[in-house]
Protein backbone atom coordinates (compact mmCIF):
# COMPACT_ATOMS: atom_id res chain seq x y z
CA UNK A 1 0.00 0.00 0.00
CA UNK A 2 1.78 2.83 -1.30
CA UNK A 3 0.34 5.51 0.74
CA UNK A 4 1.55 3.76 4.10
CA UNK A 5 4.91 3.09 2.61
CA UNK A 6 5.21 6.63 2.03
CA UNK A 7 4.21 7.23 6.07
CA UNK A 8 6.35 4.81 7.32
CA UNK A 9 9.30 6.79 5.64
CA UNK A 10 7.86 10.17 6.48
CA UNK A 11 7.58 9.67 9.90
CA UNK A 12 8.50 5.94 11.01
CA UNK A 13 11.43 6.34 13.52
CA UNK A 14 13.75 3.31 13.64
CA UNK A 15 14.49 2.92 17.16
CA UNK A 16 17.09 0.36 16.92
CA UNK A 17 17.07 -2.81 14.41
CA UNK A 18 14.14 -3.86 15.82
CA UNK A 19 11.97 -1.86 16.64
CA UNK A 20 9.87 1.14 14.67
CA UNK A 21 7.86 3.62 16.11
CA UNK A 22 5.23 4.78 13.96
CA UNK A 23 2.85 6.38 16.92
CA UNK A 24 2.35 9.33 14.89
CA UNK A 25 -0.57 8.18 12.88
CA UNK A 26 -1.32 3.98 14.06
CA UNK A 27 -0.01 3.31 18.34
CA UNK A 28 -1.06 6.51 19.70
CA UNK A 29 -2.06 9.09 17.10
CA UNK A 30 -4.16 7.90 14.80
CA UNK A 31 -4.45 9.17 11.65
CA UNK A 32 -8.09 8.34 10.67
CA UNK A 33 -7.79 8.93 6.32
CA UNK A 34 -5.11 6.41 6.27
CA UNK A 35 -7.06 4.11 8.71
CA UNK A 36 -9.80 4.02 6.75
CA UNK A 37 -7.95 3.46 3.67
CA UNK A 38 -6.33 0.38 5.20
CA UNK A 39 -9.77 -0.63 6.14
CA UNK A 40 -10.70 -0.59 2.31
CA UNK A 41 -7.60 -2.69 1.41
CA UNK A 42 -8.32 -5.47 3.40
CA UNK A 43 -11.56 -5.96 2.69
CA UNK A 44 -11.10 -5.78 -0.83
CA UNK A 45 -8.39 -8.16 -0.68
CA UNK A 46 -10.65 -10.65 1.94
CA UNK A 47 -14.25 -9.81 0.49
CA UNK A 48 -14.38 -13.42 -1.28
CA UNK A 49 -13.92 -15.02 1.77
CA UNK A 50 -17.54 -14.83 3.61
CA UNK A 51 -16.12 -13.15 6.69
CA UNK A 52 -18.43 -13.05 9.71
CA UNK A 53 -15.85 -11.18 11.63
CA UNK A 54 -13.20 -8.70 12.64
CA UNK A 55 -10.84 -10.00 15.28
CA UNK A 56 -8.02 -7.86 16.92
CA UNK A 57 -6.22 -7.36 20.22
CA UNK A 58 -6.47 -4.26 22.28
CA UNK A 59 -5.14 -1.55 21.98
CA UNK A 60 -3.27 -0.80 18.62
CA UNK A 61 -5.33 -2.98 16.41
CA UNK A 62 -8.34 -1.81 17.34
CA UNK A 63 -8.20 1.37 15.07
CA UNK A 64 -7.08 -0.98 11.63
CA UNK A 65 -9.83 -3.64 12.65
CA UNK A 66 -12.81 -1.27 13.27
CA UNK A 67 -11.99 0.24 9.99
CA UNK A 68 -12.09 -3.12 8.26
CA UNK A 69 -14.99 -4.43 9.78
CA UNK A 70 -16.70 -1.30 8.90
CA UNK A 71 -15.81 -1.71 5.45
CA UNK A 72 -16.92 -5.43 5.09
CA UNK A 73 -19.81 -4.15 7.30
CA UNK A 74 -19.32 -7.04 10.16
CA UNK A 75 -18.78 -6.94 13.88
CA UNK A 76 -15.54 -6.42 15.74
CA UNK A 77 -14.27 -8.04 18.50
CA UNK A 78 -10.96 -7.58 20.51
CA UNK A 79 -9.41 -9.50 22.63
CA UNK A 80 -7.78 -8.03 26.32
CA UNK A 81 -4.53 -8.57 27.30
CA UNK A 82 -5.55 -9.12 31.16
CA UNK A 83 -8.57 -10.25 33.37
CA UNK A 84 -10.95 -7.14 34.01
CA UNK A 85 -13.80 -6.89 36.61
CA UNK A 86 -16.62 -6.92 33.85
CA UNK A 87 -14.98 -9.92 31.82
CA UNK A 88 -16.82 -12.85 32.49
CA UNK A 89 -15.34 -16.08 33.41
CA UNK A 90 -16.69 -17.58 30.53
CA UNK A 91 -13.68 -16.89 28.33
CA UNK A 92 -11.43 -18.08 25.43
CA UNK A 93 -7.66 -17.44 26.60
CA UNK A 94 -4.04 -17.87 25.13
CA UNK A 95 -0.73 -16.78 26.42
CA UNK A 96 0.97 -14.49 24.17
CA UNK A 97 4.51 -13.19 24.54
CA UNK A 98 4.87 -9.77 23.96
CA UNK A 99 8.65 -9.14 22.52
CA UNK A 100 8.36 -5.34 22.10
CA UNK A 101 7.19 -4.82 26.17
CA UNK A 102 9.20 -8.37 27.40
CA UNK A 103 5.94 -9.80 28.92
CA UNK A 104 3.68 -12.48 29.38
CA UNK A 105 0.05 -11.51 28.03
CA UNK A 106 -2.95 -13.44 28.74
CA UNK A 107 -5.04 -12.72 26.00
CA UNK A 108 -9.07 -13.19 27.00
CA UNK A 109 -11.88 -13.22 24.98
CA UNK A 110 -15.69 -13.90 26.24
CA UNK A 111 -17.11 -16.94 24.48
CA UNK A 112 -19.97 -15.42 23.40
CA UNK A 113 -18.19 -13.15 20.74
CA UNK A 114 -16.32 -15.91 18.74
CA UNK A 115 -18.75 -18.62 17.66
CA UNK A 116 -18.93 -21.99 16.40
CA UNK A 117 -18.54 -21.73 12.30
CA UNK A 118 -17.83 -18.05 11.99
CA UNK A 119 -15.31 -17.48 9.48
CA UNK A 120 -13.03 -15.00 11.44
CA UNK A 121 -11.04 -12.12 10.10
CA UNK A 122 -7.90 -10.95 12.14
CA UNK A 123 -6.15 -8.09 11.90
CA UNK A 124 -3.05 -6.34 13.91
CA UNK A 125 -0.90 -3.24 13.31
CA UNK A 126 2.39 -4.82 13.27
CA UNK A 127 3.68 -9.00 12.73
CA UNK A 128 7.23 -9.93 13.83
CA UNK A 129 7.43 -13.09 15.32
CA UNK A 130 3.80 -13.53 15.53
CA UNK A 131 3.18 -14.49 18.97
CA UNK A 132 -0.25 -12.48 18.88
CA UNK A 133 -1.56 -13.89 15.80
CA UNK A 134 -0.98 -17.37 16.79
CA UNK A 135 -2.66 -16.52 20.24
CA UNK A 136 -5.60 -14.97 18.18
CA UNK A 137 -5.93 -18.35 15.76
CA UNK A 138 -5.51 -20.43 18.81
CA UNK A 139 -8.71 -19.00 20.16
CA UNK A 140 -10.81 -18.73 17.04
CA UNK A 141 -10.01 -23.03 16.49
CA UNK A 142 -11.27 -23.27 20.55
CA UNK A 143 -14.41 -21.65 19.56
CA UNK A 144 -14.63 -23.83 16.51
CA UNK A 145 -14.94 -20.74 14.20
CA UNK A 146 -12.39 -20.56 11.01
CA UNK A 147 -9.48 -18.13 11.01
CA UNK A 148 -9.19 -17.31 7.21
CA UNK A 149 -6.93 -14.92 7.16
CA UNK A 150 -4.45 -12.51 8.88
CA UNK A 151 -4.47 -8.82 7.81
CA UNK A 152 -1.45 -6.76 9.23
CA UNK A 153 -0.38 -3.41 8.61
CA UNK A 154 3.31 -3.43 8.99
CA UNK A 155 5.16 -6.48 8.93
CA UNK A 156 8.51 -7.04 9.61
CA UNK A 157 9.72 -9.48 7.04
CA UNK A 158 12.88 -10.32 8.69
CA UNK A 159 11.40 -12.04 11.78
CA UNK A 160 10.06 -15.09 11.55
CA UNK A 161 6.15 -14.24 11.94
CA UNK A 162 5.03 -15.02 8.54
CA UNK A 163 6.05 -18.56 8.57
CA UNK A 164 4.73 -19.58 12.12
CA UNK A 165 1.72 -18.70 10.70
CA UNK A 166 1.45 -19.88 6.90
CA UNK A 167 2.34 -22.77 8.90
CA UNK A 168 -0.97 -23.11 10.85
CA UNK A 169 -2.50 -22.82 7.42
CA UNK A 170 -3.73 -19.02 7.41
CA UNK A 171 -3.11 -16.57 5.15
CA UNK A 172 -1.50 -13.69 5.54
CA UNK A 173 -1.82 -10.21 3.65
CA UNK A 174 0.66 -7.08 4.87
CA UNK A 175 -0.15 -3.70 3.39
CA UNK A 176 3.91 -2.91 4.16
CA UNK A 177 6.82 -5.70 4.62
CA UNK A 178 9.87 -4.71 5.88
CA UNK A 179 13.08 -6.33 4.86
CA UNK A 180 15.44 -4.27 7.34
CA UNK A 181 15.82 -1.83 9.56
CA UNK A 182 19.52 -0.73 10.27
CA UNK A 183 21.28 2.75 10.85
CA UNK A 184 17.69 4.56 11.49
CA UNK A 185 16.70 3.71 7.62
CA UNK A 186 13.84 1.34 6.71
CA UNK A 187 14.20 -1.25 3.57
CA UNK A 188 11.14 -2.18 2.47
CA UNK A 189 10.51 -6.09 1.13
CA UNK A 190 8.90 -5.31 -2.08
CA UNK B 1 -29.63 9.19 21.54
CA UNK B 2 -32.50 6.61 21.08
CA UNK B 3 -30.78 4.25 19.51
CA UNK B 4 -27.95 3.67 22.22
CA UNK B 5 -30.89 3.11 24.95
CA UNK B 6 -32.35 1.23 23.11
CA UNK B 7 -29.22 -1.36 22.67
CA UNK B 8 -28.59 -0.70 26.66
CA UNK B 9 -32.06 -2.13 26.91
CA UNK B 10 -31.60 -5.18 24.88
CA UNK B 11 -27.97 -6.09 25.72
CA UNK B 12 -26.80 -4.45 29.03
CA UNK B 13 -26.46 -6.96 32.06
CA UNK B 14 -26.67 -5.63 35.36
CA UNK B 15 -23.62 -6.76 37.05
CA UNK B 16 -24.42 -4.82 40.71
CA UNK B 17 -25.61 -1.75 41.24
CA UNK B 18 -22.57 0.20 40.05
CA UNK B 19 -21.37 -2.13 37.13
CA UNK B 20 -23.06 -2.45 33.75
CA UNK B 21 -21.58 -5.12 31.19
CA UNK B 22 -22.07 -3.33 27.58
CA UNK B 23 -19.36 -5.83 26.07
CA UNK B 24 -21.91 -6.93 22.99
CA UNK B 25 -21.40 -4.05 21.43
CA UNK B 26 -18.98 -1.39 23.08
CA UNK B 27 -16.06 -2.63 25.49
CA UNK B 28 -15.58 -6.27 23.58
CA UNK B 29 -17.52 -6.46 20.39
CA UNK B 30 -18.04 -3.60 18.86
CA UNK B 31 -21.06 -2.77 16.47
CA UNK B 32 -19.56 -0.56 14.50
CA UNK B 33 -23.15 0.59 13.09
CA UNK B 34 -23.87 1.80 16.62
CA UNK B 35 -20.30 3.45 16.89
CA UNK B 36 -20.42 5.27 13.95
CA UNK B 37 -23.93 7.21 14.89
CA UNK B 38 -22.19 7.80 17.98
CA UNK B 39 -19.61 9.31 16.14
CA UNK B 40 -21.78 11.39 14.00
CA UNK B 41 -23.94 12.63 17.46
CA UNK B 42 -21.03 13.67 19.13
CA UNK B 43 -19.16 15.37 15.99
CA UNK B 44 -22.69 17.48 15.50
CA UNK B 45 -22.77 18.29 19.13
CA UNK B 46 -19.26 19.91 19.33
CA UNK B 47 -19.72 20.74 15.84
CA UNK B 48 -19.10 24.62 16.34
CA UNK B 49 -16.24 24.34 18.66
CA UNK B 50 -13.63 24.53 15.93
CA UNK B 51 -12.10 21.03 17.44
CA UNK B 52 -8.42 20.15 16.55
CA UNK B 53 -8.04 17.06 17.87
CA UNK B 54 -9.81 14.03 19.71
CA UNK B 55 -8.25 12.08 22.71
CA UNK B 56 -9.46 9.14 24.15
CA UNK B 57 -7.56 6.58 27.10
CA UNK B 58 -7.15 3.22 25.59
CA UNK B 59 -8.78 0.66 25.36
CA UNK B 60 -12.52 1.01 25.34
CA UNK B 61 -12.72 4.40 24.20
CA UNK B 62 -10.94 4.35 20.97
CA UNK B 63 -13.94 2.82 19.15
CA UNK B 64 -15.99 6.00 19.49
CA UNK B 65 -13.05 8.43 19.63
CA UNK B 66 -11.80 6.92 16.48
CA UNK B 67 -15.58 7.28 14.71
CA UNK B 68 -15.97 11.32 16.25
CA UNK B 69 -12.35 11.88 14.91
CA UNK B 70 -13.84 10.41 11.53
CA UNK B 71 -16.57 12.46 11.39
CA UNK B 72 -14.97 15.57 12.22
CA UNK B 73 -11.76 15.35 9.88
CA UNK B 74 -9.35 15.43 12.54
CA UNK B 75 -6.89 13.12 14.23
CA UNK B 76 -7.49 11.02 17.30
CA UNK B 77 -5.12 10.55 20.06
CA UNK B 78 -5.06 7.73 22.71
CA UNK B 79 -3.40 7.76 26.16
CA UNK B 80 -1.80 4.39 27.18
CA UNK B 81 -2.07 3.16 30.85
CA UNK B 82 1.37 2.32 31.28
CA UNK B 83 4.66 3.08 30.39
CA UNK B 84 5.82 0.26 26.93
CA UNK B 85 9.73 0.24 25.57
CA UNK B 86 8.25 2.24 22.60
CA UNK B 87 7.21 5.27 24.54
CA UNK B 88 9.58 8.23 24.52
CA UNK B 89 10.74 9.72 28.07
CA UNK B 90 9.24 13.09 26.48
CA UNK B 91 5.64 12.37 27.60
CA UNK B 92 3.05 14.16 29.93
CA UNK B 93 1.14 11.84 32.30
CA UNK B 94 -1.40 11.88 35.18
CA UNK B 95 -2.48 9.51 37.62
CA UNK B 96 -6.02 8.01 37.74
CA UNK B 97 -7.59 5.13 40.00
CA UNK B 98 -9.91 2.46 37.90
CA UNK B 99 -12.93 1.78 40.24
CA UNK B 100 -13.88 -1.06 37.61
CA UNK B 101 -10.09 -2.60 37.80
CA UNK B 102 -9.09 -1.26 41.14
CA UNK B 103 -5.58 -0.43 39.78
CA UNK B 104 -4.12 2.83 39.84
CA UNK B 105 -3.18 3.45 36.34
CA UNK B 106 -0.51 5.59 34.97
CA UNK B 107 -2.18 7.56 31.85
CA UNK B 108 0.80 8.54 29.34
CA UNK B 109 0.72 10.70 26.13
CA UNK B 110 3.73 11.55 23.77
CA UNK B 111 3.91 15.47 24.20
CA UNK B 112 4.60 15.69 20.67
CA UNK B 113 0.72 14.97 19.80
CA UNK B 114 -1.30 17.20 22.63
CA UNK B 115 -0.38 20.90 21.44
CA UNK B 116 -0.61 24.28 22.86
CA UNK B 117 -3.70 26.06 21.56
CA UNK B 118 -5.26 22.81 20.40
CA UNK B 119 -8.89 22.59 21.28
CA UNK B 120 -9.12 19.51 22.09
CA UNK B 121 -12.38 17.00 22.44
CA UNK B 122 -12.31 14.05 24.67
CA UNK B 123 -14.50 10.39 24.28
CA UNK B 124 -14.79 7.97 26.63
CA UNK B 125 -17.08 5.08 26.65
CA UNK B 126 -18.66 5.75 30.71
CA UNK B 127 -18.49 8.70 32.91
CA UNK B 128 -18.79 7.21 36.86
CA UNK B 129 -16.35 8.80 39.46
CA UNK B 130 -14.83 10.89 36.23
CA UNK B 131 -10.97 10.01 37.03
CA UNK B 132 -10.56 9.23 33.26
CA UNK B 133 -11.50 12.47 32.38
CA UNK B 134 -9.95 14.06 34.82
CA UNK B 135 -6.43 12.53 34.34
CA UNK B 136 -7.09 13.52 30.20
CA UNK B 137 -8.21 17.35 31.23
CA UNK B 138 -4.76 17.48 33.57
CA UNK B 139 -2.87 16.29 30.75
CA UNK B 140 -4.47 18.42 28.05
CA UNK B 141 -3.79 21.61 30.30
CA UNK B 142 -0.06 20.58 31.04
CA UNK B 143 0.21 21.03 27.20
CA UNK B 144 -0.96 24.43 27.52
CA UNK B 145 -3.99 23.28 24.78
CA UNK B 146 -8.19 23.69 25.82
CA UNK B 147 -9.99 20.65 26.93
CA UNK B 148 -13.61 22.19 25.13
CA UNK B 149 -15.37 18.92 25.52
CA UNK B 150 -16.08 15.48 27.11
CA UNK B 151 -17.97 13.20 25.09
CA UNK B 152 -19.43 10.12 27.11
CA UNK B 153 -20.89 7.18 25.62
CA UNK B 154 -22.62 6.17 28.86
CA UNK B 155 -23.04 8.13 32.07
CA UNK B 156 -23.37 6.78 35.12
CA UNK B 157 -25.12 9.81 37.04
CA UNK B 158 -25.42 8.37 40.20
CA UNK B 159 -21.41 8.55 40.34
CA UNK B 160 -20.37 12.76 40.98
CA UNK B 161 -18.30 12.49 37.59
CA UNK B 162 -19.79 15.00 35.74
CA UNK B 163 -19.94 17.34 38.94
CA UNK B 164 -15.94 16.90 38.95
CA UNK B 165 -15.91 17.77 35.31
CA UNK B 166 -17.98 20.60 35.11
CA UNK B 167 -16.17 21.77 38.39
CA UNK B 168 -13.21 21.87 36.25
CA UNK B 169 -15.42 24.33 33.69
CA UNK B 170 -14.81 21.44 31.22
CA UNK B 171 -18.98 20.76 29.06
CA UNK B 172 -19.60 17.04 29.53
CA UNK B 173 -22.27 15.40 26.87
CA UNK B 174 -23.79 11.84 27.28
CA UNK B 175 -25.43 9.95 24.58
CA UNK B 176 -27.11 7.58 27.78
CA UNK B 177 -27.35 9.02 30.75
CA UNK B 178 -28.26 6.26 33.95
CA UNK B 179 -29.58 7.13 36.87
CA UNK B 180 -30.01 3.85 38.23
CA UNK B 181 -29.03 0.65 38.12
CA UNK B 182 -30.97 -1.57 40.73
CA UNK B 183 -32.21 -5.49 40.59
CA UNK B 184 -30.93 -5.61 37.06
CA UNK B 185 -32.95 -2.91 35.91
CA UNK B 186 -31.32 -0.30 34.17
CA UNK B 187 -33.51 3.47 35.10
CA UNK B 188 -32.34 6.32 32.31
CA UNK B 189 -31.79 9.77 33.84
CA UNK B 190 -33.93 11.44 30.71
Amino acid sequence: MRELKEKILEEGVVLSDDILKVDSFLNQQIDVELISKMGKEFAEHFKDRKIDKVFTVESSGIAPALATASELGVKCVFGRKKQSLTTSEDVYHSSVFSFTKQVMNELIVNKEFINEGENVLMIDDFLANGQAAKGMIAIIRQAGANPVGCGIVIEKSFSNGRKLIEDMDVEVYSLARIAKLEDGNIEFAE
